[in-house]
């Protein structure tokens, strides 16, 4: 969309031809290539309510450092997933004020005040302490969503106990997300105790018959409680996304 | 739970000892043993907010009659899945007033009326006409539960205008379930043009290397599109559980 | 081992030469084959402590009622595993005193009492109504080898409390036979219940990404709960011989 | 074939007993084996209309070096596929003329100018950045072999716009190369829309059951859209041979 | 599209507004909703170049009767896929006219005369009389789309002379579908022979390890012979439309 | 827990009101989350009747000192598993009194005497020298768990001769733990040899189509020989739990 | 080659001009597409020195009718493989003299005697009764081509002695055909007892985590002992082509 | 065996109470427990008829130097297979006549003389370049056996005259090894042309569906042509054994 088709689309606006959902609708199916590349970011936070994050895995330092310039002038929250120390690195010197952290591998830039939140929130469950790299992009993505997050770690089967006890807050969550390794029985248990919709992240912890995270993925497509679906092995940042479309579709029927 | 117990838990209910809230709290976790069969749903239905449902795949006529008996007996409206047209001439014989529908296999028995339907309602997007059965299962499940339904069927990337024509009502639906076989690549496209959670249910439809539904399932597993989460291949039934659970809390929110 | 060479043994045995003990080891490793069919039986039940069974699976009729002949003239029990309805139709015709139970598709002729059985018992736990064949199978296999059994049905993690309802009679078991299909979790969790070795075992109940009884094999392979092993797919009578030889060797330190 | 024979067929030639048709299809069907290293080569280039390619992976330097020296002698223009960084910096020394690209990974020499080219191309499409390397090799494979190539990058179907848009000119490519690793749907949906063949060409780009890409590879077999055929995962180049035999006849046709 | 925007077309098309091929650049893209079913092909037969033709598996005799009366008021020609015997004697009673060949399962009901056919053909190699059916699936949808077909049967690799002996045809073949079973050889020795492009269809023929045609799908995804690509296991009828695509530019470049 | 209710529990049992057996039964099962980090220890030690052993792989050097010393505190004998070198480097600065195994890999801190060891003891068996640290991990988690271990190794069926001459010592054993890579068929003729249980963990030791451990793992699932379960690949850690488990038992009954 | 051309190698032959082995050579490469049907299995038999066999599966009544009695037009001995009762009864129908053996499932018809064999024979070696159906195709398909056969069945691994004492008819062999399903241990054990090359045959006999022969497969692949190769799962027919081609060459030296 | 019952069995001989054949057999099954490490070899080449050979990968130098040493006393001829450089490196340093070979990775001493070999002899096939490390593991292995060789290499099926042109050779050899990677169709059209056994050995060459030799493995298992058996991937060394035991017992039956 050249700027000559925005300023139109604008005036439509202001001349009250078209009021703010007709614009918005097309906007949200605006044709992308003539924008420039931070353009694009408002296309699909537009369609999906999604701020821009950034798959930072097999790109070369000077293609991130260029990728979180444009998000940045054009962004007041950028993030980026799956970073090495030398990515995290390369990127700090760049940016002083940004964020890493080393355990979710995460990195955030962000000159706006995180929102206040609303009481709802996710549960984001983990099994064994290996998995806490995914559970923590799971959650860490939420926050940066500016989603209300609780953290129910080292929960796993092998004691029951310790989930059960943590079973009222579970309960209270609007959305749960489910990080398991091994062979996944978590997601089940989690999905048979609370009311709501259950998102199962396989993790690729374990070895052997594990294979690369195949059994707990097998394991939560199986799972025999109802309301669990399941996304890619290892993708923490998936389950969160898919969470925060639920949450806010929530936060925008209740406000 | 013996009737003492839930004698005393009543009592203290009207007492004001324990508020409604408090009450249902327990009776979410009541040991399921003490009940007879009925009450089980009672159980569950607390728990997930979900009806009881009875899968019928290869269970005996006597034992789906003795099922159905016992739920009829305690419930307004009883749901079976997955039966075979013999399955069903058994059962209609016995409930004279079941609804079956043989494509997507369910049979019904309700004597309460339908309630009311909000405007949020679940899409269900179907590949191909070999889909249906499962996309039935799930479009009816729903409803079902309560949930007003659209249905979107033969809207295969294929030819990508049919689905295109559709993406205003998508988009507003609150949940969508895309049902494909093949390569299932219709989840990916209605992922990158809805702004709600879609679920993917990858069918058993298509031939040689589909390997019974592999072929979809890893690629929605896969899906380059924020937003999806998958359920077992030809599980209708489950996606609509998981749907159900995203509308209930919208409705109850809503409330 | 011909007729003379066991008279030399029976003789040796009498005369003081060797002790039971000696002759029984000796008899343990005889060559089975100059030995009459009857008679391999008593080479595997004294080298396994296991009486013979049968697996009819795949064999014609004729052949199986001459191998129950055979072992029925030389044992005072014979116990066949998945007979289908015909077959069982064709024995109980030869043996009118033998029993078949549909569900297991076992079929037992017997002339000696059961013996006491010891306090000491094996519990079988199973996930879902479905499973009930193969952990039918495990029952009544060790009760024919003379175990005494618990059940434990229809207990899966969809609803936890039933099972943890189970916790103290679990934990009384000297060994748990675990029958799961779907995700196998049910696994897992009791084994981090019980104090006591849990034999997993898969089975292939479900659909789609059930794999015919993969994804419960991987998941129970890869429990984080310690103290569990596996045998295959439906293999209810493997996991009756595995436990059934270590409750017997429970009895013979108690005696 | 010797010295002698090749003499004698040119012989023939020059008396007018064969023409030259006669006398290429001798040639291509010639025994090889008299044939000196480079001449392979024309053997190949005859019988399948491609030029010599060295696939490098996991040959030594000095290999290389050799291969690359023997087909220069012969050759006009010559490639190599898969070169590290080390191999390329090895042949570039002993090539000045030499250029590598370190996305494609390939290296050319070449003192013939490129032929010019007629209107009908190839379009390249890729749904990401990652798949860059494999799309750039068919791209790059092509423009060696003569032919003319458009690029259509980073339109994945998450965004189905970004496509729609180019559909005018992927409607006029006389072949479409679509590079998609994730879950591939890419493929189909272009098959959807173009009215030429469609090569499919999975990639490993991923993770989790992407597994290494077998994902897009199984979707991409089972496209729903008609005219789609698949090459090995990663195998841009085997892409362009296929594209460039279309090509090429299209070109004869025309002459 | 409705009426009106037909009319409209036309419209400019006459007055000259638009010329032809913008018109049919229209109609190729137009929205299939607003059309009645029959139009529907009209759409993909526009788009792609390819009659429509049924996938008649796992349709019912009425859903079967109905569509091919459907497509017959609107086409000169119509065929269909893996029809059952049942199937085709449903299909022949309503349509005596109808041809039914059993052994490629196709019925074709065509009431225009089969078009001159050029000079020009595509090659149907086959490796054993059990690939039969998806060979001819091949041949025969390639002469219902009006080219012209040569079949080479039973000249699988274990005798590779068979084969050799055909070169001079096969060389000729503008394309080649390599149909084979077993390990699929065929379609790497085809392609080592011909110069032009090779389709391979991998079939389920085989026993053991082919694993229901996973060996040769491998088999010539890996094929060393450069120019080939592959379709889905048994699917002769996908490979002939990719032929067919490739046939039917070299006839418009022809023209 | 907090400290309140275990002196509470104490005085409860110092009064009579409840015995030991019963105080047992409540620490089994008490709420972990109270306890310290420490007496975790305590509750799986109850549960299981395992001493804590720490999964050292993927930890860091902080984190692993920081468990060790944690454990240490309350332990009187402590063992990691899968230490690198350099892990065991550090933890031995940090512990001098540690001894590693460079191959088992087993690290292992003691304060205490063994306890004196009944006649009673676990067979480990492997089939050769490269499946020594899985046999190994095996033999010394068990000696760490206070069981006596005898050791039988390079056995392997290639050499049946070799296996056959230790029958006597195999028979003895109370259970065998039988460690094979290859193609595993070591546990089936052991299962055939020994009269007590058989724990088969198959290794990741071979090539090819061992796949990773995948052949010798299906070989054990499916032996014909009575009387073995399996464990995951490479976890002959989990086997000697799992052996354990029945070692304890019959100690327990035998006293 | 027509028949001029076959009168002219003859009578070359009968000058003088090339001797028989010459002759032969011819003969072996011959093209076989000019001679007729019969004379294909000539060509075949030279080649392999493999008297001609159908493989029946899959073939209509009327096709195994003709290519039965074409081929008995021109042979003395033929052999079907894999044939159901029903195609057996036909052609016993059609040529009386023809022997049907239900177990192996081959059908036979002769008029030469079977030539005198000398002392030299294979060993076919089966795990359970269930192996039989292969074990006897193998040993029939090679009696058939005139080699001298022992068998050694029902000698599996879960009772090694029975195998031990059948070593000194193993050793003697000069090849052994081990057929095995379960989890093929027979093949690794047998390989390490005899001198000679073994065959190994994975047979689908199993359940669950059999997969189809896959576990044997994979176990014979990687088996332990030296001196084995394997064929197809269930091919007992290719186990004894390959057997004879060596005990051929053994007669041919021998002679 | 200790040396007292060697010495009686040598006393044996000498006095004639047993002959050499009858003291051979004896000693081919003795228990090898009793001998020292070195005279395991004398037991395994009586039973095999093969050299001791030392597979070292994945052993430690020590180890290594170790096993060699005491070898070397005992032995004429040592090999190692799989030594990476390091390894070599360290045994040449031991073994200063020692000769290792960086493309097949052997490493060889003799103090013997290579015996005269006869006529016959083994083809070693390969298909490309890159296989030919598994292709020279196998020949040389046969060498050191004490087997005539001959080499085809570079013959793959892209190309089959080049195969063609060695047919008479091929012909000739007793036995064929026929390497290959990528789609593994050299193995069915070489035993298409040679009357001989062919072994089958799959590479690990190739990228994508290759998926690390799986399937040239699952093409050789299905080869259409007769006489083909498959050892494990990449096992040249295996595939050597196997054509030694052939090419003994043709040499045994001819002296």
């Amino acid at each position: 969309m050249d700027t000559k088709k925005i300023e139109n689309l604008l005036r439509e606006v202001q001349s009250g031809e078209i009021d703010i959902s007709q614009a918005l609708e097309r906007l949200r199916t605006l044709p992308y290539a003539d924008l420039g590349y931070a353009q694009v970011d408002l296309h699909r936070g537009l369609r999906k309510g999604l701020p821009e994050v950034v798959f930072c895995q097999n790109k070369t330092l000077p293609q991130l450092i260029g990728i979180f310039n444009k998000l940045w002038e054009n962004h007041d929250r950028v993030m980026g997933t799956r970073l090495t120390a030398e990515m995290a690195g390369a990127l700090l010197a760049e940016f002083p004020d940004a964020r890493y952290d080393p355990i979710s591998r995460l990195l955030t830039i962000a000159r706006a005040e995180t929102p206040e939140m609303s009481a709802r929130f996710a549960a984001v469950v983990s099994a064994g302490t290996s998995d806490l790299p995914v559970a923590e992009e799971a959650a860490q993505t939420l926050e940066f969503y500016g989603d209300r997050v609780e953290r129910f770690y080292d929960v796993g089967v092998a004691g029951i106990h310790r989930l059960l006890d943590k079973r009222e807050r579970l309960v209270a969550a609007s959305v749960v997300i489910s990080v398991a390794g091994m062979e996944g029985a978590l997601t089940s248990v989690v999905a048979g105790l609370v009311p709501g919709p259950v998102i199962g992240v396989p993790t690729s912890v374990g070895y052997g018959a594990n294979f690369d995270g195949l059994a707990p993925l097998l394991s939560m497509l199986n799972a025999c409680a109802p309301g669990v679906a399941v996304v890619n092995i290892d993708n923490g940042f998936g389950a969160a996304q898919f969470a925060h479309l639920i949450l806010n579709q929530l936060a925008e029927v209740e406000s």
